[in-house]
């Protein structure tokens, strides 16, 4: 394949910070003694991100860390907040607000950057709503827990860096199925791709691997014999018949060209 | 067919009692004048149940209702305390534990009774675990709203009354996917139906309907290629390819023969 796009790492949410760090390790063995950029536009505030990730990329020899935070929109279209992408070899969304994250720098010098570092083979990571902004659409709001309202979800322009699914996070520990079997009855053209919390998928090239404590769910609607998403009442409660569901934990790899899991040798 | 068996109306906790209360009218419609025995044997106390049923179903003019308590397995191995089941047009079991119901009433008249109503054509309902005690094999206890391991799932043997299913009950409300689908992948013969809150099935010969709220998720793991489930850690996160799901709403018809919706015409 020509394609030299680096790799994703796309995260449920709520990765370890104190244990194995299975998922952070990947982050670093991925920047290979390079810069990392630790995006924390999704959130509203500045908080303490910035500090829990440099203390936790550091005990894993991570030094060169270097936060991006765009309080207004006017600083990502200033081109020098885009000079410390430069010599990055990669970049990790932290969580907040899927939207923060595409209105502050969607069409800015920085989204240019993001999408520069991934075509050269740079590292794209994201978790919780930096996983969900990794899709073209991405979901927004919708049902947690409760019965899915065909009515009940908001998507949004996403910054399109994986194509051809939605990704959604916090998965079992939000009881988002519902949510996300709507979104993929909108377009079965999308896989849903569901993420607990502690897990990420890896993807490279047409493929991922998923990392983790947690699971991995794919909704794949091509299959659909009936669903009712079209129906004028947003009250209505989703019927979907005949989904094809995969349930896939650490080690497991999927074809995101066959649409399928790699059966196990 | 030559089966005379009686419906049964099985529901996912929460059933409305204050606004159309479309799955308690739909229970006494079923009775159609005769007498209801309240089963709230679920229960560890008596507390409020029986009055809550009694004035909404007095509300719905369902007034012949009769409370079946048992505190001790001693009561329901008395013979008396089945005579008032005799003349009984269907029985409805509460909520609670649904190893309380199993337990106090398995193999004793009461039991029998039961079993006697449902083959002489009467009604047997149950909300939650009423709901859950109806399959032969019935979930006790398992994941909620976490990843799902594959050691983190309790069973026991229910009442039998609907064969070659396991029921969840309080679904959407306590992202129980995780869960169903591991006792699925424990035997693939048996459907895993996951009700959500104020939302029945109602079974009748080999079929059911939906009724109420919210949705009724439908796992069929016939054609699942892989799971993990019988490896050895407890521990593991579950894995399993190529389940097929149906989400179903209100007045979808579902096959259990053929194991598929019926297409809406």
């Amino acid at each position: 394949m020509a394609d030299q796009s680096g790799p994703l790492i796309i995260i449920g949410g709520h990765e370890d910070k104190e244990g194995d760090k299975v998922i952070l390790k990947e982050v670093v063995k991925r920047i290979d003694g390079g810069k990392l950029i630790l995006a924390t536009v999704a959130s509203h505030e500045r908080e303490g991100y910035f500090e829990t990730y440099a203390e936790v990329f550091g005990e894993l020899g991570l030094d060169n860390l270097v936060e991006l935070y765009v309080n207004e929109r006017q600083e990502a279209l200033a081109a020098k907040a885009a000079d410390i992408l430069d010599d990055a070899a990669g970049i990790f969304f932290t969580g907040g607000d899927q939207l923060r994250i595409s209105s502050q720098i969607g069409d800015t010098p920085i989204e240019k950057f993001v999408r520069e570092i991934h075509e050269r083979g740079g590292l794209v990571a994201g978790t919780s709503a930096g996983a969900s902004v990794m899709s073209e659409t991405m979901l927004v709001r919708g049902s947690s827990q409760e019965s899915h309202r065909i009515g009940d979800l908001h998507m949004a322009p996403g910054l399109g860096l994986m194509r051809h699914v939605i990704i959604d996070q916090h998965f079992a520990e939000r009881g988002r199925i519902g949510r996300l079997l709507g979104a993929v009855a909108q377009n079965p053209r999308v896989l849903g791709i569901g993420i607990d919390e502690d897990t990420a998928i890896v993807v490279e090239g047409d493929a991922f691997r998923v990392i983790g404590a947690g699971a991995v769910y794919v909704v794949d609607g091509a299959g659909v014999t009936h669903s009712n998403i079209a129906e004028a009442s947003p009250e209505l409660t989703l019927s979907m018949y005949n989904v094809r569901l995969h349930v896939l934990s650490s080690g497991d790899r999927f074809s995101l060209a066959e649409r399928s899991p790699e059966e196990p040798r």
